[in-house]
């Protein structure tokens, strides 16, 4: 356990004020074991903050404490530490819980806009953010796809240049698993014809290097098929051959430990229970479904190929149970515990993230 | 529970002696609950047969017994009642176990054709089919798609006419769930280029009318979205917009209890607790992967739209086991179960079949 001051700085964002972030991070907030591993600081307007969370029902108690970004105390339970972005001030009055305002996605940009920049300079060590809603970042005039490419183009990088893994953390009998994407947000046929040797590589790669960060050891990893039956040697698609095989033997030639095409739908079922530690999916679905559906509320996103370290929750602003007490921390907690693993398995495996 | 002679005839087949077909049959059979939903038979050459179980290792003591297919006796574990296909008096020295031949293709073909040809004059209720082999039925001079198309034609009818239900029982806390593809087996990229609201209405009705037969109640089913968050209003793709909200329209015109599209990463966590009994997959791996994820061995593919009641294991030959006792019957048991069920359905819901 790392003593107060040695602890690294993790920033946490709480997306859309709309949406559920607020109470996930005020419930994470709550648990010990981030405070032990990092020194945690939420990013937001303290008088919003305070108003929002005033009104949601079964949050824990915590007061909350404006300090400024260099403050070193560590932080603890209770105590809601709160850095407040360059001029934002906000006004409560314009957040209107479950519903998309440009208010709303204002106060999540500028959160992360700060958070970014603090760990771009070196003056924290990682940012965790919580869900933001697209349409209220569009009504705020930020024309991104999302979060991670508002971050890409925080660090001067364009929006490609990140690869987002998701990770699930071990539960309940199930090993942990990342999986990274070749395509992702795109229509499934655009991403069908996109899909290349290089884009899968380029995902191995990545999924490679952030496992390896995360596990501090060579992870094992698999490719999907694409095809029914990973295209029975040919009979439903030549994907495989084609663009698959090529990616695997460019990846095991830079030494990584790596398998495939395998059909998709037994690939998950045996890496769930250790066969690998991750996945190259080749489209969305393909690597959502099996995540979802195992770990629907543990889910972290990690974002792979920026000079930052950043996780986030993997679910929405869940508009429709805001303020109800139903939303689930689980999440918030496991994106912070993947932020205080990385930028401690980074300080082991410098040079593991090529981009850092 | 039926008296011995009320008791429906289900016909078994090992599917190719040589993968774990025999074993799980072998298995199966040991179990009361079957034989007290049915008079079971399997269809099969007897020293073929014999020869093959008595080289599997961890399988329970069993008679073989040959019987004609008019025999009225009641099946009860220990002893195997063995019905011979018509002229198939095979050679057991042909058979190896774990290895596609020609021999081991033929003999699936010989008693599958002969249970279906039964069930199709009415002189049994259901046939249960056990895993072939692609290449061995290749390898036979059988040129079809699989077990489903050859059904088809048995039947008279083209290879499109029957679609399979994925069916995985409830167990463990998740609830049962069938599925239907509205595109299967062939390339991904043909399957995009296929897609209809046609096939996907097709898709929805087989399901809903193969779920009422099971379940004897109007089923309620939902249907998946193409594109990841389900096509996120357009951005992602329009396949919702133009193709599945038509079909949901049609079918909710039908009568179904049909909602749709929804995205596929959220839709199978939900149906699994029990917000819908069955859900249209529009694409293979889309369903595949959550059901072989949650019920890897557990799982009954169910053929609908054809004269006849047919199930059948969802798993393959595992030619890699054979003989190891590693094989599991837990699909085997599902399907005849499955088959029990619908056979005293159709009884009930008179027409629910329409091809029937």
């Amino acid at each position: 356990m790392n003593s107060g001051p040695e602890r690294p700085l993790i920033l946490l964002t709480c997306g859309d004020p709309s949406g559920i972030g607020p109470e996930v991070v005020a419930q994470a907030w709550n648990h010990a074991p981030p405070h032990e591993q990092a020194r945690l600081r939420v990013v937001a307007d303290a008088a919003v903050l305070d108003a929002v969370l005033a009104r949601r029902a079964g949050l824990p108690q915590a007061r909350i404490i404006p300090v400024p970004l260099a403050d070193a105390r560590p932080s603890r339970p209770g105590e809601l530490l709160v850095v407040e972005p360059t001029g934002a001030a906000g006004d409560p009055a314009v957040i209107r819980d479950g519903t998309i305002t440009s208010a709303g996605g204002r106060a999540a940009a500028a959160a992360v806009e700060y958070a970014a920049t603090a760990v771009l300079n070196g003056l924290a060590a990682a940012v965790v953010t919580g869900p933001l809603h697209k349409e209220a970042l569009r009504a705020a005039g930020y024309d991104v796809p999302g979060h991670t490419e508002l971050l890409a183009r925080l660090c001067g990088l364009g929006d490609a240049a990140a690869s987002m893994m998701l990770w699930l953390p071990a539960a309940g009998g199930r090993t942990a698993l990342g999986v990274v994407h070749a395509t992702l947000h795109e229509p499934l046929r655009t991403a069908l014809g996109r899909l290349s040797a290089d884009l899968i590589t380029t995902a191995g790669q990545r999924l490679h290097e952030g496992l390896f960060t995360l596990l501090r050891r060579p992870p094992r990893i698999a490719v999907a098929a694409l095809n029914p039956h990973g295209g029975e040697g040919g009979l439903f698609g030549d994907e495989e051959q084609r663009l698959v095989m090529p990616a695997v033997a460019r990846l095991r030639e830079s030494g990584v430990d790596v398998t495939g095409p395998l059909p998709a739908d037994t690939l998950f079922q045996k890496a769930f229970r250790g066969a690998w530690d991750g996945v190259v999916a080749l489209y969305h679905d393909q690597g959502h479904i099996p995540v979802k559906l195992l770990g629907m509320h543990e889910a972290v996103n990690i974002t792979l190929g920026l000079p930052i370290v950043r996780t986030s929750v993997a679910h929405g602003t869940a508009f429709d149970i805001v303020g109800t007490g139903l939303a689930d921390p689980a999440s918030m907690l496991a994106a912070i515990d993947a932020a205080a693993r990385i930028v401690a398995g980074r300080g082991l495996t410098a040079g593991a993230f090529p981009s850092c």
